[in-house]
């Protein structure tokens, strides 16, 4: 044909939150997978392990014993990569070898008493005590840091050693890189449109619905148009918010609907626990109430075609930029037909 | 203590090339490892594999059959992420959906005849070979593209199908966003110092020693001071040269020899096939002979502390910032350490 089609022709496009570049190739995706498969295994786990270092009343390695908890529970991570108290770094005098020392600290949220649920097979209630629990440790950290990252790694390929569900929270005392980047972008764009841009996009995208997953009156999950993994998603607010502290009791509780949907979704793309890394992105303490800036979600699943083949980010994309196998869109249709019915009840 | 101390205390250090920031936590090596173990498994491979597509005289999915080749092999990957010829996309209106049509062809390169033998298993007769067919490759696909990406990906961790040496090609019509930094900063650091940002860096490194893998006359590899992967590298000219066209023949020959003892010392490091992706950086065909352009290569290696144990950059890396567990330093002494004896050798 001679007509330019992003479901069938190599293209590039731009993330806008970073201004860097996604090689898409839609045709790729029908070569043959030799490669590494994944082991996927899906044991039966009791409520309770007994060796379980994040269950209640179990002893930590530092020697603390886990309080016999209901719903959340946070306690500093006895392996942090940041520390408190630290000596201040020297001048910087050459240009070459800049360095400069991290204030920080972090923290385990354990997301439930039960150690054989994971975020979708919680209950809304018990959601929205984890949302809740992510505000005060927001609202706690922020005073002390200019920047709070809530992030979950899920599963053992994304590097996490405990299936018991929980997330970490790493507070530091400088915006990180990739943050840094959505702050400048987001920032040009309230300066030269007065609108703050992933409203705008959020809106958008809620018009054009080829990229949405889920959405409510609040919320939306969108494959965004620029998403590099292959299951990527963004959940975007529909109103102003700039982080947390902004969010009322309709919104929490309308949040908890939209991550168990999400969630599920993933679970059933591919009838397993589907892993991930995800993460909260809101202003930093020093622009708390910047209105460039919208509260919003990542979640980067590494998963490509099943439960055990992954998208590889090697060679190319180490070196020279992030690149697809399928467009947004073909992945959004997936998630979309996915359904609403958890996977594990649909067998039964 | 009082004073900083960077093989201690938290802290990040600026990446030159791309103006991005690693965090460094090195108490941090000391936490116990709980995580997912990588498979590592040793198979004697034969010299040639009649199932390998890769091989002399073997036919490959397109049908096609290898010739009865003696060195190194270049042929169009049957499922190539590029294409040469695609319809121009249409004119962006929003910008939050920028869109670009990508033309470029992707090529696969055996390094060697022999199934069996890695790089570092290769006589330097061959590595030379090697060198001379990227540097055609090279200078063949430079007149049609802006931006040609050498690179290897090695082990089944690194998404590689294949056990038999090969590495790949992909040339393409605009420069991607990782090389696209690394020109910016090296041609901002020329404007201010009228220097090579990369030619300076290396003559530093040479004289402080401290992260120095190998060097010999022409060429330095070092853990650099921004390293984000444990074990991570730089290959860089100690002499003007933007790309692989300015090589001389003693060059060629010195490249060779480097690239085996780096090689060598990454398997010795862990007594394994070291995974890795590696890949080649110079200026792009609009700046060939920009003098603020340094030819470099960049290898990212996944293991962390056995050939089981690899790093995983997820959560906090994928939505922060990238981090890392041991310092720069602790890891070129390590590869100082490794010795230039390969470890099957030294085992019989
Ligand atoms: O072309 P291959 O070796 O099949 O594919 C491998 O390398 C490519 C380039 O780095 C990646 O995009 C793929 O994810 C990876 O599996
Ligand atoms: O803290 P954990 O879960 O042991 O460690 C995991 O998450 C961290 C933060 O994303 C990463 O730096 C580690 O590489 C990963 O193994």
């Amino acid at each position: 044909t001679d007509s330019f089609d992003p479901a069938e022709h190599p293209h590039k496009r731009l993330n806008v939150l970073t201004q860097e570049w996604v090689l898409v190739s839609p045709h790729r995706a029908k070569r043959p997978w030799q490669g590494q498969n994944e082991l996927v295994t899906a044991p039966t786990l009791p409520s309770h392990d007994p060796h379980c270092y994040l269950c209640p009343g179990n002893v930590r390695i530092s020697g603390e014993r886990n309080p016999d908890y209901g719903h959340t529970l946070v306690f500093e991570n006895d392996f942090a990569a940041l520390q408190k108290h630290i000596p201040d770094s020297p001048d910087n005098t050459d240009p070459l070898f800049q360095v400069q020392a991290e204030r920080g600290e972090a923290h385990v949220v354990c997301f439930s008493p039960d150690h054989s649920k994971s975020l979708p097979e919680l209950a809304l209630a018990d959601i929205e005590r984890l949302i809740d629990t992510w505000i005060e440790q927001f609202n706690g950290l922020r005073s002390r840091y200019e920047w709070v990252q809530i992030f979950e790694n899920k599963g053992a390929i994304m590097g996490c050693s405990q299936p018991h569900p929980h997330g970490q929270i790493w507070a530091n005392s400088s915006v990180p890189t990739l943050p840094a980047k959505e702050s400048t972008e987001q920032q040009a764009y309230w300066a030269e449109h007065e609108k703050s841009l992933l409203l705008d996009y959020a809106h958008k995208e809620s018009a054009a619905g080829e990229r949405t997953v889920v959405e409510n009156a609040d919320w939306i999950v969108v494959v965004p148009y620029w998403a590099a993994w292959p299951f990527e998603t963004l959940l975007l607010a529909k109103h102003p918010i700039s982080h947390f502290h902004q969010l009322s009791d309709g919104q929490r509780a309308s949040l908890a609907v939209i991550l168990k949907k999400l969630t599920v979704r993933y679970d059933n793309l591919f009838a397993t626990s589907f892993p991930y890394s995800m993460g909260w992105h809101g202003a930093p303490t020093s622009l708390l109430d910047d209105p460039a800036w919208q509260l919003h979600a990542h979640f980067y699943p590494p998963l490509l075609r099943s439960a055990a083949v992954k998208k590889f980010m090697v060679g190319y994309e180490m070196l020279a930029e992030p690149q697809r196998d399928l467009t947004p869109e073909q992945a959004a249709y997936q998630l979309q037909q996915a359904g609403d019915t958890y996977y594990k009840d649909a067998q039964q």
